[in-house]
């Protein structure tokens, strides 16, 4: 069966996953610099053919998807009515998917066919729906949550996630987004079925009880 | 310069220092079986002689400490009024802490020497006050907090805080009391200064900026 996996969220000691204040050019917002920097040295890793527990991880989380679902702030900084269409993601004319991806807004557009093969579709339906969506558009192969926390959360409180990692790093952000919070009951049906540290950030595993 | 030290305060990833329902029998709640194993992990390792890195911190832990100031609900599950005096801790006839001991609590009841040269002393006094009182007491040693959580952040959100030892353990709690929660600006002072993990815990050291 093919999972919903969440993959390289990462939070402060104290919680956040995203800062204050986001917008173009600070897309996680202030006060969380360096959230990522676990992910740029193991891509770093790589990229230099090296090893490493965070390279690792990398690599996993890319092993397998064939569809992406992220939250309209992960896609944008631009909030409510889109003034154009000409914003098309942070990452370039060649984003780094190369599948669908499903983005939840209450704003919808047309679907925006990327270079290398990534197509952003924009959807308010239910979870439920968009992720039947992704799993068609996925054939066969595993369906990641991009972000962020509010998205994941949806889904957690859906209980529709399957796997989700989870990376804290040294950080203290004080304020900003809450990975956990929000859930109600939702992590009674997870258990941490493993983790391991790497000197820049402790990687967890949370799996179905 | 003495210094205020919190030690082996212990949250489960997903951010609880402690589940619901504090009672005898269960001093940390429901949901957080598990806490702290990590820590009698650490203590059986001391028995043993033996090294490790949770072992590392128990004894870090209690190094030069001469006063620890704690939380009514770290004193006991009592609630209220007093109905009679006749609890005197979790600890047993002979606590381990063999020195003042000052608990905040709105219900004052005298002074408690215990075996081993413990005495509790409790008190309604504002924090500054009670940590004045806690440096007489060491005598130019530092003082601990014991906890629980909310008593932690009545001393951080006051800026008293010099060092804090995190333990983030690999347990999910959903619900009970957050370690990191209404702090307001308190840890923009703090960065993280250590970390180092076991397979049981990673621990971070907070100090000031």
């Amino acid at each position: 069966m093919p999972k919903l996996r969440v993959h390289n969220l990462t939070v402060t000691l104290d919680g956040f996953a995203s800062g204050v204040g986001q917008r173009p050019g600070a897309p996680f917002g202030d006060g969380v610099d360096g959230l990522h920097e676990w992910a740029f040295a193991g891509m770093r890793e790589l990229t230099d053919g090296k090893g490493g527990i965070d390279a690792g991880w990398i690599e996993r989380g890319d092993e397998n998807i064939g569809a992406t679902i992220m939250g309209r702030n992960m896609f944008g900084p631009v909030r409510g009515p889109w003034q154009d269409e000409s914003w098309t993601g942070w990452w370039g004319e060649n984003p780094p998917y190369h599948h669908d991806v499903f983005v939840h807004t209450h704003h919808l557009r047309p679907s925006q066919p990327m270079e290398g093969g990534t197509v952003f579709h924009f959807t308010d339906e239910p979870v439920e729906t968009v992720l039947r969506r992704a799993f068609d558009a996925a054939g066969g192969q595993d369906v990641r949550i991009g972000g962020g926390p509010a998205t994941v959360q949806q889904y957690l409180r859906a209980g529709l996630v399957d796997e989700m990692h989870v990376v804290v790093v040294p950080l203290l952000a004080g304020r900003g987004e809450r990975l956990f919070d929000d859930l109600g009951d939702a992590l009674d049906g997870y258990r941490v079925a493993e983790v391991v540290a790497s000197p820049a950030a402790t990687h967890s595993l949370l799996v179905r009880r």
